[in-house]
């Protein structure tokens, strides 16, 4: 009986040219992050349930895979960041702080099936946590590795906006709506789409008196550069603890920023922005493409107080950020911002026309002596069916060996894009130096 | 209230310097997968229990991670096979054939936990897939890959084994003993530690007769170089066209594997091997570190006739091995065969002896570029909690970077292993040299 070939709804399953832009950005983000000095971790996919929903709760919770296997409840991995608190708290002993980790990997949410969300996506993380204390000059040094890693992913009109959830948190206890904070930036955070009057209508229908929905107004209307809008946040002259700490902590953020190179050009302070509400304590990120608003952001997260809190008494502060690598390659790939070129991992594929394969297959293990991947093909079929198969995969380059080419100990190579052929020796070097 | 962290058992989770180890090791077995032209596949670890265990059945079906979510009755993939051959069948018309792909993930088998023995372990796996036949050639390539392989894990001394299991077959059938096959093959692989008379006595304790024991006996104890084996197999004169088929392929593929270069050191006949008994027809292989035989085969696999007959009517043969690399890495972590040297990504940890940071990340940025992996110590701490990081890090090199540097606008290059320290312009190309 045949059982018809079918994936789950909600995972991802490219085909192999797909497949392999998936990896080329995949290396680009791990050599990005290994570049900076992070190391790799590698946790479980499965971990037991009390363990990895220790703070879980409400929306999250009712995500999780979760499962019995003989007497133990396991649940699988909905983010990176439990394993990791998990993980600092096991092996505190054995580990150097501040703990640059990074981790690429997949995570599970059962979330509704719909165009674009995915069950079982990659989060590609780096987090720096601190032993006890962990310096605000590390809340700069995140924004210059997502310049990097932006550049090397190939773009280049991006912002990477950065606040301060202190800044947030104070406004809301000046105006003492700090129980109505979630409702509050939820609308605001809709004032790109629905405009400035819907907004003050929406906070006032929740609640909000006249004079606060001026102050939040006014606060989320601040324009201009970096630091005027750092200076016109000064002039709001707002006396809460709170605010003034985050207003002095991204002033540093911004100034230690330049430091580390990034151009004025792609940063900004968004005071909108505020990731979610009960995780981050101080500076959040998010990273736009300026003409792809809506792909939403690319590399999010922000400073958190104490990681690890659930599973330690050692306080553990952190800060990281997040790619959703799934959910992107999807995006990118549905606006055609990538392009899915080769269908082969080889550089050249050699096609034998004579019965001995010794010389063709020679030929193969000297170029990949010389790191160029190649593949022979093998099998006995016509000529036609062979440079069919060489079309189908868009190899680079295409080498014919027969018998005039091992009389000669020449070669033909053929770049397929442009169709040139070049005759040259038999030698690996030789041919190395052409397709370079 | 504090949960103690802990992970699941049978689950590794490894130690920063270990990880780094694992990490080499697995690119490089997906380096030389891909230096053989193979494409690259990542398949959900979650399927359809329906379609997963289309097959399945035994042993292996008790092992499955299996839940119900929602309607959807799921389970875990326990090998990369099973989900290559719905993925060939399903997306078959897309393909090209030999359809050539590597894949390297996790899967999950629910086994007694013991030492040694992993519920989540990594495979990397390779096949070539034919579409209604694949040439014998193939069935040679894979111990060049394999000889490449071992020789890039930085192995010297190791056999790859081969053997056909239509000889297998076609010996069971001559004596009439097909049906006790298994029972057969499990008494056998144990010559090496139980010797020939034991051998002998557990076969006839089965049923086995004295001379069909004999055959089985001169067959097995087949010795001499790998001409002389194929020389004396053929001189048993058995008429039995399965032997007779099986012993034409052997030959073939001896023949071919020479020609791909491995040399007769590495490689032998084992007629020994079988690989489980369902799923392969063919060729098989098993390798072996020779001074390290407890750790058992490294990297095993073989051919076979029908790789989707599940889920397609199409003919798919393949040939294809499979690497258990979380054992694998395991074992020689415990018998000290890898060592666990550096603890850091990073080639040189910049340690900023001033306030202002901005000369020692700019000399990390332009390190960066360069492709060196650079961290900056930003924490603002004594200069012998610095070191004391550096040391713990073991990281190659560092650079501190005082007043006196940047005045003179030099730097001090401290080889970490040697003590040996440079005095060097403040330039990533001048440092470059130096490290490199």
């Amino acid at each position: 009986m045949i059982i018809e070939p079918r994936t789950l709804a909600g995972f991802m399953e490219l085909l192999p040219n797909e497949q392999i832009l998936f990896e080329q950005m995949k290396q680009k983000i791990e050599n990005t992050y290994q570049k900076f000095g992070f190391l790799p971790l590698d946790t479980p996919i499965l971990e037991l349930s009390e363990v990895l929903l220790a703070k879980a709760g409400g929306e999250t919770e009712k995500q999780i895979y979760r499962f019995q296997k003989g007497d133990t409840d396991i649940a699988m991995r909905f983010d990176l960041t439990v394993p990791l608190a998990k993980y600092v708290a096991k092996n505190y002993g054995n580990l150097s702080f501040p703990f640059r980790r990074y981790q690429i990997g997949k995570v599970y949410r059962g979330e509704k099936t719909q165009k674009g969300r995915f069950r079982e996506f990659y989060q590609c993380d780096i987090d720096i946590i601190g032993d006890e204390e962990l310096g605000i000059i590390n809340d700069a040094e995140i924004p210059s590795i997502i310049y990097s890693l932006m550049l090397e992913l190939g773009f280049k009109d991006f912002s990477i906006c950065i606040n301060n959830r202190k800044i947030l948190n104070g406004i809301f206890e000046e105006i003492n709506q700090k129980e109505k904070a979630v409702e509050i930036l939820r609308i605001i955070d809709k004032i790109e789409k629905i405009g400035k009057e819907k907004v003050i209508e929406e906070l006032k229908k929740i609640g909000i008196q006249q004079h606060e929905v001026n102050k939040i107004i006014n606060f989320i209307s601040i324009e201009g550069t970096t630091d005027e809008k750092i200076e016109k946040l000064k002039n709001l002259n707002i006396s809460n603890e709170t605010f003034k700490q985050g207003l002095e902590e991204l002033e540093l953020v911004v100034k230690y920023i330049r430091i580390f190179n990034v151009p004025d050009t792609h940063f900004k302070v968004d005071l909108t922005i505020a990731r979610g509400l009960d995780y981050y304590t101080g500076t959040v990120y998010e990273t736009f493409l300026n003409n792809y608003k809506e792909i939403g952001s690319i590399c999010s997260g922000g400073r958190y107080e104490n990681l690890a809190e659930y599973y330690t008494n050692k306080k553990l502060p952190g800060v990281g950020i997040s790619i959703g690598l799934t959910r992107l390659f999807y995006k990118l790939n549905e606006l055609q911002l990538i392009k899915t070129e080769k269908c082969s991992m080889a550089d050249i594929l050699i096609i034998p026309m004579t019965q001995d394969m010794s010389i063709p297959i020679k030929l193969a293990n000297n170029l990949r002596a010389k790191n160029i991947n190649t593949e022979v093909y093998l099998n006995d079929k016509k000529l036609k069916a062979k440079f069919k198969y060489a079309d189908k995969l868009k190899v680079p380059y295409v080498i014919v060996i027969g018998e005039d080419e091992i009389n000669t100990n020449t070669i033909k190579l053929k770049n397929m894009k442009t169709g040139v052929e070049n005759t040259l020796n038999l030698d690996a070097e030789e041919i190395k130096q052409v397709i370079k």
